[in-house]
């Protein structure tokens, strides 16, 4: 099986969890999206009713519209029965690095008022320690960008820059803002300590840290699924 | 004397902490201008030379550059010398609320910065507890503000609404973001748990609370100057 052939069962095994009537947050990402296309081909069917989407990001809410999923806005709704999306890593602990979609902002917001909160990868994404294969993702004002890219470059382990375009052009948030990218050779020793770094910094507006927000992350792997969490 | 008075005392007063060849924060708010003008004023007659202003607005800013103040970003400088700013209420611990000048982001990245920051009050900016007199501003995201704000009602004693402009329209600060004002009656029984909480959730670009960051308290009072702090 291939990486998409992997993801598409990871979703498949998220909509167990999915029952008529819930409020539903919406991920974003390759992964998510095979979620949200199984999700709307299941309301085609009439095999759930009643589902409100949640998106978590302008493309999500559009492939969400295009596959006639009912959608709210997280003003509508402070509490969500379930939350599905992807992860760039997963620790042992459950704890991720997610963002690298570039809607960490919306995503935490959203996934941190979910009752349950399924976290759909495959096997690739799971890591010892976390920034291992991929930096982490940091939304942050424009203002004095500069100013915070090199403050990341003090941070323990830490390597930062401004996440560019491929035309050169700073890289820009559904909400305005500019991110950064912080690599962490051979991974983060403590991300508690550096999630509480930048959650005091001004000009940090979020980080790409989830830290204990997963309920459930469901591993698609050669050899099939694996359920990590209660 | 009036509230003005008291004003331009405490500005003067800090004013000799100036040194030629500094680079300065530049604070906002109508005590902080107060302190532009009359650096200007100096640099003007001679007095000082080769300062270098990092203003924490476009107000400031204007100001300053009027006054013939040299500027410079804070993208230049990672360190600056000193800062100068106002503050909303001062606590005895020399704890702040900071931002119903609508400028607490920029404040805070500048004056987190300095080698030292002096704060210049008139003595009706005193409390013992913070909160006492006015309510804590909070910068917020645009999206699902209306979840946000609900969320900061359930703060321990806080009361909180979407700051509105007298059109009705929500308040926008220099970073495009909305502004919510916390309102908690009696004061803050313990407001570093608050900045925490504030810290920590997704939404929150930056909170109005200066928790160990001033230096110098100079505060003007009817009977003279009173220097807090070290």
């Amino acid at each position: 099986m291939d990486q998409a052939e992997l993801k598409k069962l990871a979703a498949a095994e998220a909509l167990k969890y999915v029952k008529s009537g819930m409020i539903l947050g919406l991920g974003s990402g390759s992964t998510a999206a095979e979620f949200v296309k199984q999700l709307g081909a299941k309301i085609g069917l009439g095999d759930l009713e009643n589902i409100t989407g949640i998106p978590t990001s302008v493309a999500t809410a559009e492939l969400a519209e295009s596959l006639g999923i009912k959608l709210a806005t997280l003003d509508e709704h402070d509490k969500l029965d379930l939350a599905v999306d992807g992860a760039d890593e997963v620790d042992p602990g459950l704890n991720m690095i997610k963002g690298l979609g570039r809607a960490l902002l919306r995503e935490k917001m959203t996934e941190i008022r979910a009752g349950k909160f399924i976290v759909i990868v495959d096997e690739s994404k799971l890591v010892k320690k976390l920034g291992e294969k991929c930096p982490l993702p940091v939304e942050i004002v424009k203002f004095a960008h500069g100013a915070t890219v090199r403050w990341f470059n003090t941070l323990p382990g830490c390597r930062a820059e401004l996440w560019l375009e491929e035309s050169g052009e700073p890289a820009v948030t559904d909400n305005g803002n500019f991110l950064a990218k912080c690599f962490f050779d051979g991974g983060m020793e403590n991300p508690k300590e550096i999630a509480q770094m930048l959650d005091e910094m001004p000009g940090v507006v979020e980080h790409g840290l989830f830290l204990g927000m997963a309920s459930k992350v469901i591993v698609a792997a050669e050899g099939g699924i694996q359920i990590l969490g209660k």
